[in-house]
């Protein structure tokens, strides 16, 4: 049985997760920490994890950024390995990910679901062959009218996945109301549509000479990321030191 | 027998619509306008409609925003009805155009598809409906990747029947990179995808709470454009002074 | 205050509208009925309709169609209106229905979404227009493995809505696989895909020459068709005798 | 130079291919083979293979299965390789198909465009990635109102893609409408829409819990496929006997 520590545990994301948890046999949550609202759970809450004394084998983050630097020295010093799901870390953060890799075992992931790891694992091999055949290549994303941010770091993630695999040699570009050109072609469109509550929406559009290829993945809820983390969380308790992602697990 | 002279006759469309006159009884080119290219037709060709002596019921343009108010006046001079396809017309070149319709009959429309027009009659009808229920109203367009501008005139002409069924309340927003807040309510989103040789998509949603709606329009050659602009043309021959557009005729 | 029995409360969608219920402060349920599962509510619940002797302005039903006719029994006896959205009525039903509105109120909508009930009323008008130019007509319908019947009831209320503006001269096919030949016109191509736990997806497709028009819907939760039964409850409560459908509820 | 015959050159796809050949440097249709129509190309041609007396390093066939044994038994005896892209060959035919692979190079395709040999390929490395997540599998093809048959050879060859990456358990469903039954796992629906001009869209559909994953291919044109085939041709020309598909080509 993994035991888990809910990093963000009053957030939505955490308590999908907690809910999860319930369901599965192999794991279990044995302390959740967040600095807001209430402990309402039948497990230990703390508001910082310098206060949790509770041993666990992982922890699952879903908080927020500023809340990441503390995490990553608390994974270190207690030699605990930590999925880690917030967003929006700064270069330094992801320096110090890195950093906190080679001490203890990190996966870290802008989207937890099956389906849009498969994407991931997708892209990488067929975009230079698209690329090849002259197709050019668009990002649309669609979340509900909460979202802070756009684009979506899913979004991003796969640009930067297709990117990757064609030498980075590929400009994102979000806006061409201001511009009056033809489309250059080593660029990656990304648009951002905004509206109800669309969990989330996205499309890998690879556009060439009289034929169009759409990779899409749709998101009907949040419990698709939680299940990610979860099986994420089971993958990595006990795995030595070293970066991991999705495709680790899935594979 | 309409007798149509076709304005930009050398130019892709130009080409198109010639083409398909041919296979219509009810219609005859009787003569070209262009101020480039040579003359492969069987109808006399002229530099400008100043040289044009031919007697005709319509004028079909497809030209350019440049070439619009020498057509303008000529129609007014000669009393020809016009069916005019041209876009990115200045603010005071709309205004020429409503002045000439109080003289000869003007046909104007973004979009000439059976399609498009009847998704422009439906929004009227429905944005009303759906942005009571709490909807939000994006726009998604895509085109080949030699196109200058962005968003498509079609898109805006979407945008714009929309609205004005709002009361043009709404804003349109091209670019959400560059903020960080929740989507307003009276925006209209609307993202340009630019890719291959894809000759017109324009998708608009509706996202409400846990449903969305989407009317969706796709091209697969610029045949539908001429074919409406020749029907356009039929419909208009031997009309009163006045603005028409597509509805009229698909009416 | 409106007072609503809940027919079917212990099935997912009368747990889902008791859920929906206590959010809204203008209806309330007052008794639930159920042939299965337990009491778990703050309300009492009855075998049978006939046990239950609660006052009520409503009944919302979404049991199954064998409970269908004691219902309406039910209903003309108390005199109660009654929302009706059980599925797979049989031909008998459906004239016993008919004349149940002879006595009492009784709303039926085959999906209670305001999406899919905006469709139903665009459909009306759009597809004369469409099968005067020539455009094919199809549905494609999606939704979760475990619906045992298809097409769905919502997809057939579609070609319904779409038949009826066409003086019914359309057949509907659900199988071109043991047949060779070109598509007649006077059809509308039905096609179901299951898979996982899509809630319920459907396209309506416009396909003319070189031009396709797409009307989606695309459903997230099954909340949608509980809050569209809570509205037509609020509204048909106090209603004199006769046969309603969403589009009064949504006018 | 490469130099090929045209089998099938009055054909639609023979007149798509022998005018794309005409702005390719690198090959040159020398002779045409059709039992129909009249010759009106500036090369010879044949009723049959055997009155063709031309030399020539690769023969193109859009023909119709009728014609494939004569056209294989040529090959042999001329020792010349041949891109094979009839349609709908009956089992015997598959069999002297791979027969004749033993003698002269064979290239077999039901689709020659780049967009749906990368799909192809893809699909052999996520189908059973998302078979063991549990996601279910589905195809949706939309083709023009004069195709005869359904489902498409396209969308059969996408599904036998599939299937042969999960051990070929999975059966093809054509019709849900006559049973009334949870979707069994291990079966692959295909749709067929039928409509307008449709040239060839195809959606792969994974729905798993909560996600979809849609890979999809839409053709604007026929050149794309003509394109292909031209590519196989000059691959094909001068390589040793064997059976070869598009995927030889892109690579």
């Amino acid at each position: 049985m993994t035991k888990m520590i809910m990093h963000g545990c009053n957030g939505r994301m955490g308590h999908v997760i907690i809910d999860l948890v319930k369901e599965d046999p192999e794991i279990e949550v044995v302390a959740g920490v967040d600095a807001f609202g209430e402990n309402n759970y039948d497990f230990p809450v703390f508001k910082s994890l310098a206060e949790c004394n509770v041993d666990a084998d992982v922890i699952v983050d879903f908080s927020n950024a500023s809340a990441v630097d503390g995490l990553l020295d608390h994974c270190v010093a207690r030699n605990i390995p930590v999925v880690l799901c917030s967003t929006g870390l700064s270069e330094q953060q992801l320096s110090k990910v890195k950093e906190t890799a080679t001490k203890v075992a990190v996966l870290k992931s802008a989207n937890m679901s099956v389906g849009v790891n498969a994407l991931l694992k997708v892209l990488k091999e067929v975009s230079p062959l698209f690329a090849a055949a002259g197709f050019d290549i668009e990002i649309v994303e669609k979340h509900h009218n909460q979202k802070l941010d756009a684009p979506s770091g899913t979004a991003i993630a796969l640009a930067d996945s297709i990117n990757e695999s064609l030498n980075n040699e590929y400009e994102y570009v979000y806006d061409r109301s201001t511009r009056r050109e033809k489309r250059p072609v080593k660029e990656i469109g990304i648009s951002a549509v905004r509206g109800g509550t669309i969990v989330g929406d996205h499309d890998v559009i690879f556009a060439g000479h009289d034929e169009v290829v759409t990779l899409s993945h749709r998101a009907y809820s949040r419990a698709i990321f939680g299940k990610g983390a979860i099986e994420a969380a089971k993958y990595l308790a006990g795995k030595s030191a070293g970066m991991y992602d999705m495709s680790d697990v899935l594979a």
